[in-house]
């Protein structure tokens, strides 16, 4: 005997219950005239179509091959019937988080969606215009200009009781802004820009103006924030905040030109265009002259050191064994603060910068957080230190398939998901989309032996195959021909949908040696684990 | 008909309840024994002696005068029978804080104790030593050596619950070290000293070794704390937690090599008393250059300044509508913090600096604390804005009694009461103890007629009596001839049973016009009241 069981499922906060009623049982009469091969056919239909541009495909690892697959699934499942809902941190899985969203969702997941599923990005950028009357209300209330979007949250309003690791963390508004360019630059979906993009874009910089201030020497800081490592707090000038918010300035700016009647329907000016270009010009980033590093935030670097040394295995992680007190007057960091704007904000620093910065924070990062290991695998391979990349990237996918934080049992981590992906395409991929321009710097580590992975830029889709020796770049398109400009190791290319482009791997030396972690803190070696 | 109801009042945390009873009936057939007039008598003749030591008189200003009395007696009322019991915030007059005690008690009240009742400042600090297990154990909590005394606590137990504003005001441990300190150059207590100053200055002292670094050029940094301003918190290097802390140090280091035998049952040794001075020497003071000002922290005179244009009186207290977000990345100060320590570690300072950091201050002080008036007197009065310093006074001395923060119902404030002594005395009195050197710099405003004032120093009474022109210095004993050196205005006095010494008051021109507080928030004109 064969039964088959359809089940529908219906929710609204919005509809009445009659209403969603009346949706499951449409469904469920669809299902019955489909029967379980038509549904079956559907969703592999979808999932075709998904993985066709999605999939990832590694040799030379078989467990990160498969962990990426299952990093990709979860970030569909996630985000691509969200629906003008947050994608929260823990997507449907589970019960962490209390089901809310958090800033990583336009920093991690949202950027993987732009390439792969960019309809859902746009979703969940319009989930977040939805609540912009109650960021505006938000922002009133602090005494400030524009919106101030919540830490944490379900349906907008802020719902985090600890302001020093919640609203002081001013950085989202900027996040989310970034997350509206990049969705812009590769869609050019002008109407997405014209409906929610500009109006996102123009109250997350009114709240900067505000909320700073210039210096008697003319320099403008903002003071007194939380950056993205919740082991300080409440601090000046977090060099990620004050890039992320010069390019959210910038943006706006950008955008009130391009749409001058949507500009003008908020109430912009040209005064206020030239103040946040003008804030975006002074802003104030911190610099140690003596060490050649950046500060994660004014002050850091001359900051106490954490004592390493007398930490064992089961001090970590340190939130939960030592206060808040030494933890935020200490140079001890949670997760990429400094190193995730050498990624996103990568085009703002000097390479010889970058090396120091990198092994400077590296010796002092202890990845108490989900959200570091894909981002450092980033700069690691940037940098020329490909097999910390790999090993950062196998704690990255691995993340909760391993249970490495000993709280999957929570959902999973949604973002540490998507920093998978990241991890790889931005990581050996190299794929960086600074100002809409498409750039790429493969470069594999001595265990991998091909990778290849696709993105969706402006609807044609680029496939992009690397090997030890070369990198090659394809394009294909459902609308007849067409052309994508972008750079590979620095070198412009011109790929059409008539063939393919071949382009050799320049070698690199790294600049420093290769960077060391806190005792006991460095990541798993994939070397000791591949083959 | 005459009734005569005696009342007898016991209680104790330790004693079983049979013997507060004892006691108690003890009490009723001593009093039965008095009799009415008896107790009378003896009443009298302990608040007679006080009196005679602690009355200040002031022609001039008859409200001030009232006013003063009143704040010692209830100075008086709080201390005299503490009995190795905390004098707690608000006496025993309300329920204002739970009945607990802070700081100010170390700060404000023994300091005043110290020369009028020295015997209640030595039993509050006895009762600070009776809860110094406590105290280790939570600086051993916290990762600390030494000692860390509680932010809030009736029994010696940390009793906040809010961090940044509790256990990141760690220049209480420095405060208590001072009273410590005051109080031993005041009565020279050698006993005092070895049952119980040397181990709280030693325990002190050991914290700010751990707690404290050096930085890479070897100044030796305090970082990540909260000062007496309680609008500022958790950032480094603030001047008074380290003046404070330097001072504790050398104390420690002092009372080490005077009571070697004490120091050693502490295991205390020469490397111990090394590191100690070395980080006394090392210990960094943040000086703006360009403004030729202190900051109240590292980095405090480029912070955002607060938008005192767009607050009207019902802005105030700012604490109470106004997130502490924006409080505390602003340059908005509740209270004395950087004036607090010119007074209190003036002697670290130069005048010129003096007379710039006050003005900038009072720009910049609301005083929505009762803990600040007293203390601008004294600067006011130093720096020779006498009209200014008379305003001050009146507003400490009448905190109560005119209710001016409207919470007097919760008890009267016996830090700001201890204060009203303090700023007749060091203000008009210009009385200083820096280092066991008794100095007085007095000068009249142009409505005080005589100012006359007592303090016990070793035993002897000193009695001044200040008019506009000229000072004059009695010593009274009652163990035969003595005399006592001090400083008038700089210049060195020897004081004698024998005879008055009279000196003229030189003229003072201030180094700065008369300095202006924000909008709103000076204090009352004494000038449109006197009189």
């Amino acid at each position: 005997m064969r039964l088959v069981k359809l089940v529908a499922y219906g929710w609204s906060s919005r509809r009445s219950r009659p209403a969603i009623r009346d949706q499951v049982v449409a469904a469920l009469a669809g299902a019955r005239i489909e029967g379980w091969d038509g549904l079956l056919a559907a969703q592999r239909a979808y999932l075709d179509t998904f993985w066709d541009g999605a999939d990832i495909e590694l040799d030379g690892d078989a467990e990160v091959q498969q962990a990426v697959r299952f990093a990709m699934f979860h970030v569909l499942q996630a985000g691509a019937r969200a629906q003008k809902r947050p994608i929260a941190a823990k997507g449907l899985t589970g019960a962490g988080y209390d089901g809310h969203v958090f800033w990583d969702t336009e920093r991690y997941v949202l950027p993987v969606l732009t390439y792969l599923q960019p309809r859902a990005a746009a979703e969940a950028l319009r989930w977040r215009h939805a609540t912009l009357d109650l960021a505006r209300e938000r922002a009133a209330t602090l005494g400030w200009a524009g919106a101030a979007f919540p830490w944490r949250t379900i349906r907008g309003h802020e719902c985090s009781g600890y302001w020093p690791a919640g609203t002081a963390a001013v950085h989202l508004g900027a996040d989310i802004a970034d997350a509206v360019v990049r969705y812009l630059n590769a869609t050019g979906d002008t109407a997405f820009e014209r409906d929610a993009g500009v109006e996102l874009l123009v109250e997350t910089a009114r709240l900067w103006v505000s909320f700073g201030h210039y210096d008697r020497h003319g320099a403008f800081h903002l003071g007194g924030v939380t950056g993205p490592d919740e082991y300080t707090a409440v601090a000046d000038d977090n060099v990620y905040t004050n890039l992320m918010a010069r390019r959210n300035l910038t943006a706006a700016a950008d955008a009130a030109a391009r749409q001058p009647d949507r500009a003008a329907a908020l109430a912009v000016t040209g005064q206020e265009v030239a103040a946040w270009r003008a804030a975006a010009a002074a802003m104030s980033i911190p610099y140690d002259d003596e060490l050649g590093v950046h500060p994660q935030v004014r002050g850091f670097t001359v900051m106490k050191e954490w004592d390493f040394a007398a930490a064992g295995p089961g001090d970590y992680p340190l939130m939960l064994h030592h206060p808040y007190l030494d933890l935020y007057r200490t140079q001890v960091v949670k997760q990429a603060d400094l190193v995730l704007a050498l990624h996103w904000c990568g085009d703002a620093f000097d390479p010889a910068d970058k090396a120091r910065d990198f092994a400077y924070y590296e010796r002092r990062t202890v990845r108490d957080s989900s959200l570091s290991a894909c981002t450092q695998a980033i700069l690691a391979a940037e940098l020329g230190h490909l097999e910390l990349a790999h090993d950062y990237i196998g704690e990255a996918v691995l993340m909760d398939l391993h249970d490495l934080h000993r709280n999957t049992r929570d959902g999973v981590h949604i973002a540490s998901l998507a920093g998978a992906w990241l991890s790889l395409v931005a990581g050996l991929g190299g794929m960086r989309d600074h100002d809409g321009a498409l750039s790429f710097a493969p470069r594999l580590p001595c265990r991998i032996d091909r990778l290849a992975f696709s993105l969706l830029w402006r609807g044609h889709r680029l496939h992009v195959t690397v090997r030890p020796g070369e990198a090659v770049y394809t394009l294909r398109t459902g609308r007849g021909d067409a052309e994508l400009t972008l750079s590979h190791h620095g070198e412009r290319l011109v790929v059409t949908t008539a063939a393919a482009v071949r382009r050799p791997i320049p070698p690199i030396t790294p600049l420093t040696g290769t960077p060391v972690q806190p005792p006991g803190r460095g990541p798993a070696h994939r070397s000791d684990l591949v083959r």
